[in-house]
Protein backbone atom coordinates (compact mmCIF):
# COMPACT_ATOMS: atom_id res chain seq x y z
CA UNK A 1 0.00 0.00 0.00
CA UNK A 2 0.73 3.64 -0.76
CA UNK A 3 -0.02 5.65 1.72
CA UNK A 4 2.04 8.69 3.70
CA UNK A 5 2.28 9.68 6.99
CA UNK A 6 1.70 13.27 7.35
CA UNK A 7 3.76 15.45 9.41
CA UNK A 8 3.55 19.65 10.50
CA UNK A 9 6.71 20.96 10.65
CA UNK A 10 7.77 23.97 12.70
CA UNK A 11 11.11 25.07 11.94
CA UNK A 12 13.19 21.70 12.38
CA UNK A 13 10.55 20.02 14.55
CA UNK A 14 8.13 17.85 12.60
CA UNK A 15 4.93 16.57 14.67
CA UNK A 16 3.43 13.32 13.05
CA UNK A 17 -0.13 14.43 12.44
CA UNK A 18 -1.78 11.19 10.61
CA UNK A 19 -0.46 7.83 9.50
CA UNK A 20 -1.09 6.14 6.07
CA UNK A 21 -2.64 9.06 4.59
CA UNK A 22 -4.06 7.51 1.05
CA UNK A 23 -6.48 10.70 0.57
CA UNK A 24 -5.77 14.74 0.81
CA UNK A 25 -8.38 16.99 -0.11
CA UNK A 26 -7.97 21.02 -0.14
CA UNK A 27 -10.56 22.32 2.04
CA UNK A 28 -9.74 25.65 1.96
CA UNK A 29 -7.14 28.60 1.96
CA UNK A 30 -4.31 26.40 3.78
CA UNK A 31 -6.46 23.90 5.25
CA UNK A 32 -6.85 20.17 3.77
CA UNK A 33 -8.66 16.99 4.94
CA UNK A 34 -6.51 13.98 5.27
CA UNK A 35 -7.79 10.53 5.19
CA UNK A 36 -6.43 7.43 6.24
CA UNK A 37 -6.58 4.13 4.99
CA UNK A 38 -7.87 2.99 7.82
CA UNK A 39 -11.06 5.85 7.40
CA UNK A 40 -9.36 7.90 10.59
CA UNK A 41 -9.89 12.05 9.04
CA UNK A 42 -8.30 14.71 10.29
CA UNK A 43 -7.98 18.57 8.98
CA UNK A 44 -4.43 20.27 8.96
CA UNK A 45 -4.03 23.94 8.81
CA UNK A 46 -1.03 24.82 6.81
CA UNK A 47 0.68 24.76 3.50
CA UNK A 48 2.48 21.60 1.52
CA UNK A 49 6.59 22.21 2.29
CA UNK A 50 7.36 18.52 0.53
CA UNK A 51 6.25 15.43 -0.22
CA UNK A 52 8.94 12.08 -0.42
CA UNK A 53 6.12 10.00 -1.86
CA UNK A 54 8.92 6.45 -1.80
CA UNK A 55 10.03 7.84 1.70
CA UNK A 56 6.13 7.93 2.82
CA UNK A 57 6.45 11.36 4.24
CA UNK A 58 4.34 14.34 3.42
CA UNK A 59 5.31 17.56 4.81
CA UNK A 60 3.46 20.72 5.85
CA UNK A 61 4.27 23.64 7.43
CA UNK A 62 2.07 26.26 9.54
CA UNK A 63 1.66 29.17 7.55
CA UNK A 64 1.31 31.78 10.30
CA UNK A 65 4.49 33.58 11.65
CA UNK A 66 4.35 34.68 15.24
CA UNK B 1 7.64 1.65 -4.87
CA UNK B 2 5.14 4.40 -3.61
CA UNK B 3 5.35 6.90 -6.71
CA UNK B 4 2.81 8.80 -7.82
CA UNK B 5 1.29 9.66 -11.30
CA UNK B 6 1.06 13.41 -11.87
CA UNK B 7 -2.46 14.72 -13.93
CA UNK B 8 -3.69 18.32 -14.58
CA UNK B 9 -7.32 18.38 -14.65
CA UNK B 10 -8.97 20.89 -17.06
CA UNK B 11 -12.65 20.69 -16.39
CA UNK B 12 -13.53 16.50 -16.90
CA UNK B 13 -10.57 16.10 -18.72
CA UNK B 14 -7.32 14.89 -16.78
CA UNK B 15 -4.11 15.40 -18.57
CA UNK B 16 -0.76 13.01 -16.96
CA UNK B 17 1.68 15.25 -16.80
CA UNK B 18 4.40 13.08 -15.53
CA UNK B 19 4.39 9.32 -14.03
CA UNK B 20 6.01 7.79 -11.11
CA UNK B 21 6.83 11.07 -9.42
CA UNK B 22 8.46 10.55 -6.16
CA UNK B 23 9.21 14.23 -4.96
CA UNK B 24 7.05 17.31 -4.61
CA UNK B 25 8.25 21.13 -4.12
CA UNK B 26 6.47 24.26 -4.36
CA UNK B 27 8.69 26.72 -6.09
CA UNK B 28 6.49 29.19 -5.80
CA UNK B 29 3.02 30.47 -5.42
CA UNK B 30 0.88 27.67 -7.58
CA UNK B 31 4.14 26.37 -8.94
CA UNK B 32 5.69 22.89 -8.17
CA UNK B 33 8.51 21.12 -8.93
CA UNK B 34 8.05 16.83 -9.90
CA UNK B 35 10.98 14.53 -9.70
CA UNK B 36 10.36 11.42 -10.98
CA UNK B 37 11.74 8.22 -9.29
CA UNK B 38 14.23 8.09 -12.35
CA UNK B 39 15.45 11.25 -12.23
CA UNK B 40 13.03 13.47 -14.58
CA UNK B 41 11.81 16.80 -13.29
CA UNK B 42 8.92 19.03 -14.71
CA UNK B 43 7.54 21.94 -13.40
CA UNK B 44 4.02 22.72 -13.35
CA UNK B 45 1.70 25.26 -12.56
CA UNK B 46 -1.78 24.49 -10.44
CA UNK B 47 -2.93 24.02 -7.27
CA UNK B 48 -3.70 20.58 -5.96
CA UNK B 49 -7.23 19.41 -6.52
CA UNK B 50 -6.90 15.86 -5.11
CA UNK B 51 -4.06 13.48 -3.72
CA UNK B 52 -5.18 9.63 -4.04
CA UNK B 53 -2.14 7.65 -2.80
CA UNK B 54 -3.03 4.29 -2.39
CA UNK B 55 -4.37 4.91 -6.43
CA UNK B 56 -1.07 6.78 -7.08
CA UNK B 57 -2.48 9.71 -8.49
CA UNK B 58 -2.03 13.52 -7.52
CA UNK B 59 -4.49 15.88 -8.97
CA UNK B 60 -3.37 19.53 -10.20
CA UNK B 61 -5.84 21.62 -11.71
CA UNK B 62 -5.05 25.02 -13.45
CA UNK B 63 -5.93 28.32 -11.31
CA UNK B 64 -6.36 30.60 -14.47
CA UNK B 65 -10.30 30.52 -14.91
CA UNK B 66 -10.65 32.32 -18.53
Amino acid sequence: MCEANVYLADGRKETLILEAVDRIIPEGPDSWQLTSIFGEQKTIAGRIRAMQLVDHRIIFESVERP
